[in-house]
């Protein structure tokens, strides 16, 4: 895949640059989103999804933000006032939750410290403790710190051992760390297009299993434009519920052309290698990472500074002096840290610059 | 403006041809839209936006097609349970009324026949014998029709007379037919990127007037993503509240400069008389238009076929010989019109082409 040289090297955890090719293939003739050859395209898309989702479950493209399919995880398989345990390790953990207590839904939250993944024997006790919970939702790559929650290990406890719905903030996972929907169970998984899937941001994909249409039915939560039963109903003629976002469809067309054509499994394995390198150059200039090794994400690195150093002031020189663009630390870790995107295949130039920039930039603070 | 000439000439009612300029916009670099270069962007889009809706009431920017800003048009001023008047003029204005069904809202629906435009008398009766309405639903373009409602009129009816918050699907209406939000004391105007703002589809905008405000405190309804709440506290900092569609907003941000260079008056003035054009040549085939004169709208124009021709097929065959791409008669109007959207300057020469195709399809079919 080859990207175009930019001014800027943007290096936050979304949107992430894309391929030249997914970025012009914005620019083609747009059609009748009523018309058979939409139809081909959408079917074609929605095939090609479900091998990056390693799923059969239905698939739908949304036209929003990934924000937009995190709520239509829970709108279409809960009702108000629907107890649910939320697991929270960093900022988008929290934000899940806070979004289901927007919805009015009864959450109950189960913390775990910014930084750390999840504990499965905790999870447990939560369940055990809490018979009436119907639906966990957990972050399967907590943007906030680098952490890549154990997703296989967690499904073993949410469905195997209790059998409640698994829904699944896949945003910042999905297409960059290995996610197998179907093995792992994963009830409902969504993510936006402008991570792993190396699209411009304004869609988002869900996933959705046969248990979730089951909550479907029951669920009395006021909603149309999120309504994934409407999605489907337009699915079966080839159309989508409300005119999408065709230009961004043509650069997902394109993406998942490039992604497929290299291999999922080849791309997941580049996304390691690519952090593991990251990860030891950022720490051979004396710096500490917020996540263990054991669970570090393979889509964003958080990257601790000096105790005497404010981040911000860190990511504000990167930009001024370098070019460089970081992500901030977010919620608590505000001003603690910054957050090095690299998603798709980073050229080793640009990582070179980004540490040597770094490395300088220490020096001047 | 110019445009790329197509394999296709595309005259459904949206999405529109958009200029080659607007097209190509996309390809802009991502950037940062937590950043500072993003913030002045958005700003100047949504000042811009001001002067296409003409108003100053708050105005926001939604990742999601013009449906998801007609569900935040409900979702931020009404409870489930509240009484509303949803007023019925074709498909769309159905499609609305439905939307509120789906979120639980009490409606009354006021039908006019599919063709005719709102009687005002009708309208004025219907609000006496339901004092405990809340809000009107108007479509101001009825796109399934070609009809365009008088919302000046209604506005001194529902606001002046009555008082209720008055909701506007402007959706095929918004920059290419005359909208007056602020003198017609529109409190919520919702609209698409697709149609009158010449943009890819995949944005949606809507405008929110102080007493859509005050409602939005009252209102109970469980919502997030389209929560303007949200929308509001992040405006304040320059951002949105969730991952926008940057390369549509490049696009929007060039459609908008094209449109105020040219200047809001003199689009308007040009879709009047090329929607007059384009009625007189389609009926010198001898073809008759499903809207009187007196309420056609200027942005799509419906078409009635002889009673012996099936229109779908007419509309198929208008695409498989002549490759030009109309609308179909929608609900109950299948089958027995086609619809010609002409939003934006249509080359003379695509007019002169689609009169000539459907003048010979015609005595082909």
């Amino acid at each position: 895949m080859k990207y175009r040289r930019e001014h800027q090297n943007l290096r936050i955890p979304g949107p992430v640059p894309c391929p030249t090719e997914v970025i012009d293939a914005q620019t083609r003739p747009l059609i009748d989103h009523r018309g058979q050859d939409f139809g081909h395209m959408l079917k074609n898309l929605v095939e090609r999804l479900k091998r990056i989702f390693l799923t059969e479950n239905d698939v739908f493209i949304l036209t929003s933000s990934g924000t937009g399919a995190l709520e239509a995880s829970l709108v279409n398989t809960l009702s108000p006032g629907d107890k649910i345990l939320a697991v929270v390790t960093g900022f988008f953990g929290q934000r899940y939750s806070d979004m289901a207590k927007a919805l009015l839904i009864d959450v109950e939250e189960l913390h775990f410290e910014w930084g750390r993944d999840i504990d499965i024997g905790i999870l447990r006790e939560a369940l055990a403790t809490h018979p009436d919970i119907k639906a966990v939702l957990v972050t399967h790559n907590e943007t906030s710190t680098g952490v890549t929650n154990d997703l296989a290990s967690i499904s073993r406890v949410v469905k195997k051992e209790f059998g409640k719905l698994l829904l699944v903030d896949a945003v910042s996972s999905l297409g960059s760390v290995e996610l197998k929907t179907d093995d792992w169970e994963c009830d409902v998984v969504a993510a936006g297009s402008q991570k792993g899937l190396l699209t411009p941001p304004g869609l988002s994909v869900i996933s959705f299993s046969e248990s979730a249409w089951r909550a479907y039915e029951k669920s009395s939560m006021p909603k149309y434009y999120n309504d994934l039963g409407l999605f489907r109903t337009f699915m079966g003629i080839g159309q989508t519920a409300f005119t999408p976002a065709i230009s961004l469809l043509y650069a997902l067309d394109k993406s998942l052309e490039l992604i497929l054509r290299e291999g999922l499994d080849s791309f997941i394995d580049m996304q390691r290698e690519q952090a593991f390198m990251i990860r030891s150059k950022v720490r051979s200039l004396g710096l500490g990472l917020l996540a263990e090794d054991r669970c570090a994400s393979h889509s964003v690195t958080a990257v601790k500074v000096p105790e005497n150093v404010n981040a911000d002031d860190l990511v504000d020189l990167l930009l001024d002096e370098y070019s460089i663009v970081v992500g901030r630390g977010q919620g608590s870790l505000k001003g603690k840290l910054l957050r090095v995107g690299h998603i798709g295949k980073v050229p080793e130039q640009e990582i070179q610059d980004l540490v040597s920039a770094l490395s300088s930039a220490l020096t001047r603070i």
